[in-house]
């Protein structure tokens, strides 16, 4: 084995990849593993026949369109917006862009599992905190530092959010230090950083098409914060690929965020079926916490984990599992379509009637 | 300027980022500056509603599909194929797998000027070395060493080839040392090195969507060798995104990918085309290396580059020169359709005229 990777770089040999949710291939599931979202994007894209616009040219690299549209809707002029190959791109580009061995990336230790494999592969410290004992973030834990405090809100995979007044006290006390807020859930009932960007310049924002725009598969993500902010991330990116959003996914894009009215109209949906379904989830004896996401993190105080997560399996639904020990009894569910979510609360009942 | 950085990492203190070719967005231009496919690509694209295909889920993560096209017509296992977004990404995930401080990177003095910064920004060591007097790349001058070298072949922004014979001469002696063949350019003319990567475990090969399939829009690239070799690309691209490759390229990469006749017809003409204006320009009293690339290297014994690159703008026609000083006296204009080589001769010839 040391002599068939004899080629491979230290990174190489050194990487603990993040392992995403299962895209299974071989058999229909009710598929609730990877928070996507049931209602498919803007109905606007059907309008566009992709196929006869141009590929042979390279991609605006800037995004400039794009990044226009959603600076309008925020406020924000396009230099204070980045667009990238999803919001993991946009993160690796951020977590390279503030964090080093002399600035540590603070997270807390229960959080987006990629955040300690980006730190790890671009060679920046971790200062690891535990969440509070009710799950939530404890801000006032956050460990003294000179790098980065990441904070996703809601946080994943237990969906509590904070509020914004919390997150602006912190900015406020720690003017020296960097918040980076992964808002990938936002959209389905917390409070966004972003009105806050102009008061702090040690606040960006992150935030996805894949859940509340359905856009999972064209990759879009991006980050808002000051022009330094952001003009270190641009300098990370012309580092590692000129063109990293392609033509179709930025035109996509662009319809996507300006039909305002489907995605509220979805995500309010969304909402409206994560809150009928926590309920009834806990009616069944479930714990489960207060989510702002379109997931729910649910345990049962008498059956594990692994064993709710393989009843379901055999039953055609699919959620998330960790092995991780400390969150090991814990399913993370995303929120489908009703009817969707009626299955799982039979197929539940039925796993507690017949264990 | 200090202050305003107090949040940048090293990493984006220190990048040097590649400046890709201009993307003119405020007049029409012969655009033969990017090395663009004027053809387009193949019409079988057109027959797909890419709207109508699902975006709400994730991208297949592993692009199985195209990696199983591409691994078909070229005698190879799928896990003997990586897909990323754009060679240039492939590339990035190559030198961050295969160099580091004790495997340095070797490559041209002249050549695909993104090498350098790739190996900055994963803080590998470079090993550069000279191109021959004739403008090719010299295998014998390699320094010493452990790390991979790099040769793109056909060079860019030369044009010139290797033959398959002499790069295997290479693989043979150096048993203990990567070589990555970056063939972005080698549809045009080039002999590939793809039936040697069973024979060579230090073979890794690259090529691209971009050129001779002309999905530059749709950021397509891919990498061929012994599984190893890619396994060690895919434990890098699995510490930074998970998804690189949007649903809709991945499906119209494999259409275009399987469509040969379409493929064989326009590579064919971009040759054609090629052959015919070398000549001409040569006829006019410019020199030009035999390019095997979708481009010419050009330049004037009494004229300047940075004049003839302002005249030919000023005429509408927008090429590519490089401030670096050595080859600051030549432009690499790309080959677009016979009509526009046309324009380019004719422009090129008034020039000389008004001089």
């Amino acid at each position: 084995m040391m002599n068939e990777q004899k080629y491979w770089s230290r990174a190489a040999k050194a990487a603990v990849p993040y392992v995403p949710g299962e895209q299974p291939k071989d058999r229909k599931f009710i598929k609730l593993n990877t928070n996507e979202n049931p209602y498919g994007p803007s109905p606007r894209l059907l309008e566009i026949d992709f196929a006869s616009l141009s590929t042979k040219l390279y991609p605006e690299p800037t995004v400039l369109n794009l990044r226009t549209a959603i600076a309008e809707q925020n406020d924000l002029s396009p230099e204070e917006v980045f667009v990238g190959n999803g919001s993991d791109e946009v993160l690796a580009f951020a977590f390279s862009a503030f964090g080093d061995e002399d600035h540590p990336i603070s997270f807390p230790d229960i959080t987006y599992s990629f955040y300690p494999v980006w730190s790890d592969f671009f060679g920046a410290k971790k200062q690891i905190f535990p969440l509070g004992r009710d799950l939530s973030i404890d801000l006032s834990i956050i460990p003294d530092g000179t790098g980065p405090v990441v904070i996703a809100n809601p946080n994943a995979p237990t969906g509590i959010a904070l509020g914004r007044e919390e997150l602006e006290t912190y900015l406020k006390n720690h003017p020296e230090r960097l918040m980076i807020v992964d808002e990938a859930y936002v959209d389905f009932g917390a409070e966004s950083m972003v009105p806050c960007i102009h008061s702090y310049p040690n606040l960006l924002v992150v935030q996805t098409f894949s859940k509340s725009r359905a856009l999972a598969g064209l990759r879009l993500g991006f980050a808002m914060g000051q022009k330094t902010l952001i003009d270190a991330i641009i300098r990370i990116k012309d580092s590692f690929n000129s063109y990293t959003v392609n033509t179709w996914s930025q035109i996509a894009g662009k319809i996507s965020y300006l039909d305002r009215a489907y995605f509220e109209e979805t995500t309010d949906r969304i909402i409206k079926t994560r809150e009928k379904t926590k309920e009834q989830i806990r009616s069944l004896g479930f714990d489960v916490t207060d989510s702002k996401a379109n997931f729910l993190w649910v345990k049962h105080p008498e059956i594990s984990g692994m064993k709710i997560y393989e009843y379901l399996r055999s039953k055609g639904i699919l959620v998330r599992h960790f092995s991780s020990p400390v969150i090991t009894d814990y399913l993370r569910i995303s929120v489908g379509t009703d009817n969707e979510m009626e299955q799982l609360v039979t197929t539940l009942s039925q796993l507690l009637r017949e264990k």
